[in-house]
């Protein structure tokens, strides 16, 4: 696995030497230093998401800063000899390093170390310290300190057409002999964003005064330096920046704040303290220890959790924002929030759940315009849009590019309704974690109660066979939008889908019974919402439609009419066929006519549910239901499955975890690799895929260790991997911090003093019910022989 | 009482006929329909706080609708005969009627009958409807609807000569046929706010297209409209205005969103009945059903809860905004964020404790800006500023003017450091009442210490007599800023602010001990508070110095010594002495040369705590305390308070509820006064004082009940004034709803169902403990003979 890294990595001309973990024997390992394969930008981090056309945008460049000498040959390792070229993220402590030896024509040899963080204390604040020696020789270097809002968004080559330059100057200017500031504003949404940068030189631990030549021009602001440099003396830059939007809360407009707080900034150290105790508080709440003897999954797990740490975190709980698909890294998908929370807030309500509640926000604030996306599209109800951006309108795209083929081709991936049960799945497993009655009366609630709405509307009744259908949808499965050589895109009965729709409809009636009583009555009132429309509900919840062909659910309606492909012949001429789909287009062929999957469609639902929900879902709806139903339709789908998803390895890896822990771990592994490793081939440069990198902690934290809850009851059943000797991490629920540690034969619980209201909390681990007080610890001999 | 109201409001001009209030014997009154005298704006509500030059700055007219005749004569009561006016506010619906009948010199009358709301559900939209009727003729009218964005801030006569025109011209357009668009900038603080506006005409209920003139000039466009008006036939025109800032979440950019808003907006009726179900469940929330046979208490307390839940609603907790001391009715103090939350959140938190939580965030959000203020002065900790707007800085004036002598004199309020301690006590107190420790965690625990750690730094250890002193403050009583003759502003040891200080630093260690163990640990961290940082903390709260003299607490040290004033004398010489520092500074003289006070300071000591609180804070500091203390107090510095401050009846009503009955029902009817009469003498007119409001509302929550919490327990011990058959409402505490019905001698307690995780609630009601279970009744005889 290192090794495949290390192509990677040494592909992307970065070096591969990793440091040695840190760790103290009393508190387990902390996350090592780790390599920056994926993490090579530090960027929006800091604004948060600047909406532009509904993309991303980045913000003003704040790094700037190169080097040349008095006759002005610069060292930039793309022009000078590179002697040595290293960097390297230290996950633990959010610090980016490089260090470089560059060798110019003339033989003169810069040794430059740069070390540089986004503050994760200091919202506002970023900064970087180079240090310069120069081996072997004495002179003057020009260094060039800049602010460059002249970037455009750049980072995914198949966008590269479409308009990509967003920012409009508004002022450059000087606040002081080391200041400058930069204001630019985005050209449609006029956003404004400014930026301070305070540069300074320090020569053995001294601030000096160095020459310095202000530039300034459109969207451009610079301080060029004259340093002396003598060999064997190095000299160090510091450059702290304060950038601040208009849409930041607490300022009064952005640029005075920006310049007041970079010109009061503390220095380098202080900054990079007070970040580094931050992050290591971060890492106590969000943590996974892990004894893995033979891989490194303990290190890919913690990059994982760093980026889901920077990209959610309470500094982004403080702005309305969403999660982004490719987290706050690149710029595939402009930005956009798809689905992915379903995969990421387990995480984060589990460790932080304000974190959750702030999120869910974002999609609370949007409601109003999904019940206008439901009504424009003759439905009632809220619609929530596949692929949300600013204003909760939808976002997805009607056409995109097959690189394959060089077509572009009509999309459809917008009738990807199921995002509505997602989202209803999201507030209530948040609610079922925190009991956070005020956000249930204040959003949940209502928000599910429209969500259920929508799915009623969206049947239509068939009374012949009095069922209820659901048609003109897509799952998750994309590579089914349609029948073949149908008019119109769109499926009929999606059982992911229609289960989903039931679920939600179920929980619906949950929310109306754990309600205040006003509040219940009142939203009633509100939502117009009758005892006959509740009515419809329930016989909507009996009776929707669920296909079935070969003892097996089928994906959608029709699926078992569809052929069968040649799975060994596409593997054979094209290796990789993970986009099956741009393959078959290419060919002339489409995937509508086969019986294959991008990622787990129907599997979803076992990823989602415990069996015995299944079952009752199933029952409900009248339909026969065996023991053996979920694992054939397991089988059946996986041999049809092409994994072009990065969330289909998490979403398989789950469902084996308890019948198959050999398989489980290796589809673990593979979603392990998917951006370390760049398994789609290009794609991680364009932003990692936070779902992904949220499922795998998701699978060490929920389903290797069985936590689940269940009728307010915490329920703890785990089945360790063989690879995992030792396991330990905390959770939070309901407000009760519990410390697990978890090995192969035992768990030991601690429910910690948390000073709240003292309650026993009710518990089922490994089936036996128990009740534990604050304080308590408990020690479970698991009993269950290892393989 | 009603006759004062009605020579008020003739005096300016309304019609006082008062409407039949609706009420059901089954569910209590509901607030009746009340007469505007307060509140004749609907203004800036709609986009919450804009602020520029750190003033409340309003935003475009929204309003205007004008009428004339074919030959230019205007119908408007300025210029036109009067010959009916009559405005209306329904507190219970929240719309606004004005009914006019005027006739122009050439005889023709015309009827005007106007509903307007500034709607609560739809929060960016607002709503009027004219309907306009010919009386005994028929003719042309020529209509002019208009966004008019040519205001400026001229609410307070007073600042006047400060700039006042805050508003640049960005964009003026029609986005169809009926609908105008106005978009105007912020000058300094460049926030952009939209306005659409789409004007429909409906006679006889159907849609009609009239002609219609645009008209678009700088910060200002209208439609002018020809109606053709016959005797008998009434018209109707409906004005739907939709408003953004580039403030608001969820939205793309202002401009777009508003055109889309209105354009896509239901009709009047549709907005209004979705409005006035809102403000039906915000009554349902809020209300206090109240039996007073005498007076109107009832319904005054409604016109406050009104103006509550104007200032803070759902809306606003959407809002990075604090509560401005004159709630979002009036200019005065700018928009400036006191400490008024200190008498609002009590209100609040036991009825929509989410809002507290919303508002207590705009304090957390500036804790950084806090912490610097405190850097800036000297001291450590976090000092929050007396006055507060967008940025967190201190926004108080240095210079005011004193409009009796015509002077600018020296304002040294800024040293009213007390208010660093109102924000930690509205921080415990949401704790007390909700529990809600996620807020704990993530804000409030850190404000709490910062705030306990800035009163530690600002004390000076007296060796001598081995007491902390805090030294250069001023008392929430503004009359005293200093000592007579003294070169240097503010006071040595303000009894209210040193036992204030002391209670913080207790609570500070409560803090501490209630948070999960991991979180305690890391807030040190953070803080860097050492063991010996906290072992001073626990001496200052020790050794604080507080004064005494004549047997009572002094107000600030040197009190005793000041000169008597002749009260009688300045009474028959002034009338009202509301204001004495004014007559005084007039006179040549000052108010720090005597015993008085502007209003409660040291006696605001026994509003905020019980008398085993303020005995355990004097005891803990090694003073002799005995039951007459409080009582000699009170009587002290009451005999010696002009109640320059609407605030003042509060506090002096709260403190006899228990004492002296008849005197504290006579304070709280004056508190009940304050702006429904005006007593200031035209304050009223530049802002409503919401603190005070809020105070009248929440002496009859807590404190004619005697509700309060008490170690995890919730107190309730009731002293109904004789004047109250009957008290009915519901109280929020720990996520359990409460319904209490208190009569004379009688006390019903119900605690509502509400689905939560069910479990005893520990109450202390008259002396008695009890546990009562979710669902569960209780009747209490209170036994108490009524005087």
């Amino acid at each position: 696995m290192i090794s495949r890294i290390s192509r990677n990595l040494q592909r992307r001309n970065f070096a591969t030497r990793g440091a040695a973990p840190e760790s103290s024997p009393a508190q387990g390992h902390y996350p090592g230093t780790y390599i920056a394969g994926t993490y090579n930008r530090l960027r929006s981090e800091i604004a948060g998401r600047i909406v532009e056309n509904e993309s991303l945008v980045n913000v003003p460049s704040w790094l700037p800063l190169s080097f040349a000498t008095d006759d002005g040959v610069a060292f930039h390792p793309d022009t000078t000899e590179v002697l040595d070229h290293r960097i390297e993220l230290d996950l633990r402590r959010g610090v980016l390093t490089r260090r470089s030896r560059l060798r110019e024509p003339s033989g003169r040899i810069l040794a430059i170390t740069q070390r540089r963080f986004v503050s994760v204390r200091d919202p506002h604040l970023a900064a970087v310290e180079c240090t310069l020696a120069a081996e072997g020789w004495s002179g003057r270097l020009l260094v060039t300190s800049a602010l460059d809002g002249r970037v455009t968004n750049d980072g995914v080559a198949r966008y590269r057409s479409l308009p990509s330059d967003h920012l409009r100057p508004v002022e450059e200017c000087f606040a002081d002999e080391q200041t400058m500031c930069l204001e630019v504003e985005t050209s449609d949404s006029h956003i404004r964003i400014a930026e301070s940068a305070r540069t300074r030189v320090f020569a053995d631990g001294e601030l000096v005064e160095v020459p310095r030549r202000p530039q300034a021009e459109p969207r451009y602001v610079a301080h060029h330096l004259d340093l002396d440099l003598v060999d064997g003396r190095p000299v160090t830059i510091e450059k702290v920046v304060a950038v601040f939007t208009s849409r930041d809360d607490g300022i009064y407009e952005p640029h005075r704040e920006s310049e007041r707080c970079a010109t009061g900034a503390a220095d380098f150290d202080e900054l990079l303290d007070r970040h580094v105790l931050t992050w290591a508080h971060a890492w106590n709440r969000s943590r996974i220890d892990l004894d893995d003897p033979v891989d490194d999954t303990a290190r890919v797990l913690d990059l994982h959790v760093f980026h889901l740490l920077q990209t959610t975190s309470k500094n982004t709980a403080e702005l309305d924002v969403g999660v982004p698909a490719r987290g706050l890294h690149g710029e595939a998908y402009r930005g956009h929030v798809f689905w992915d929370e379903l995969f990421i807030f387990p995480f984060l309500s589990w460790r932080v759940p304000e974190l959750t509640r702030a999120l869910l926000r974002y999609r609370a604030r949007r409601l109003d315009q999904a019940r206008g996306l439901a009504r424009e599209a003759g439905y009632r109800g809220a619609m929530y849009p596949w692929q949300s951006a600013s204003n909760g309108r939808e976002e997805t795209q009607t056409l995109h590019l097959n690189p394959e083929s060089g077509r572009w081709l009509p999309d459809a991936s917008h009738l990807q309704r199921h995002i509505d049960a997602a989202i209803a799945y999201e507030v209530w497993s948040y609610w079922q974690v925190t009991a956070d009655l005020e956000f249930m009366r204040f959003w949940g609630a209502e928000m599910m109660l429209e969500i259920a709405r929508f799915w009623v509307s969206a049947t239509t009744y068939d009374r012949l066979r009095d069922r209820y259908d659901i048609v003109g949808v897509v799952g998750p499965d994309e590579y089914h939008e349609g029948y073949p050589g149908a008019d119109e895109p769109g499926l009929r009965n999606n059982a992911y889908t229609n289960l989903m729709a039931v679920w939600c409809v179920c929980r619906a009636f949950d929310v109306l019974a754990l309600l205040p009583e006003q509040r219940r009555r009142e939203l009633l009132e509100k939502l117009a919402l009758t005892q006959e429309e509740l009515d419809r509900w329930g016989d909507v919840s009996r009776k929707m439609t669920v296909c079935f062909h070969d003892d097996v659910i089928s994906q959608f309606e029709g699926y078992g009419d569809l052929e069968e492909l040649d799975w060994e012949s596409y593997r054979s001429r094209y290796g990789n066929i993970g986009r099956l789909d741009r393959i078959l287009e290419a060919e002339g062929d489409t995937p509508n006519r086969y019986k294959l999957s991008k990622q787990a469609d129907t599997l979803m639902l076992f990823y989602l549910f415990s069996a015995e929900e299944v079952q009752q879902l199933i029952e409900r709806l009248g339909y026969p239901y065996d023991a053996d139903l979920i694992p054939r339709t397991i089988s059946y789908y996986e041999a049809r499955t092409s994994h072009g998803s990065t969330l289909s390895y998490v979403v398989h890896a789950w469902l084996h975890a308890r019948g198959d822990r050999r398989q489980a771990w290796d589809l673990f592994r593979q979603a392990l690799l998917a951006d370390v490793a760049d398994v789609q081939g290009g794609t991680t440069a364009e932003g990692i895929h936070l779902g992904a990198m949220a499922g795998t902690v998701d699978l060490v934290q929920r389903c290797f260790t069985g936590i689940e809850t269940r009728h307010d009851r915490l329920v703890i059943n785990p089945v360790l991997p063989d690879e995992l000797d030792r396991l330990h991490f905390q959770v939070t629920y309901r407000r009760n911090t519990i410390d697990l540690t978890f090995t192969a034969d035992r768990l030991v619980v601690q429910v910690l003093s948390d000073g709240d209201e003292a309650r026993p909390i009710p518990m089922e681990i490994a089936g036996t019910a128990h009740r534990l007080q604050p304080g308590e610890r408990l020690e479970v001999d698991l009993a269950r022989p290892r393989r």
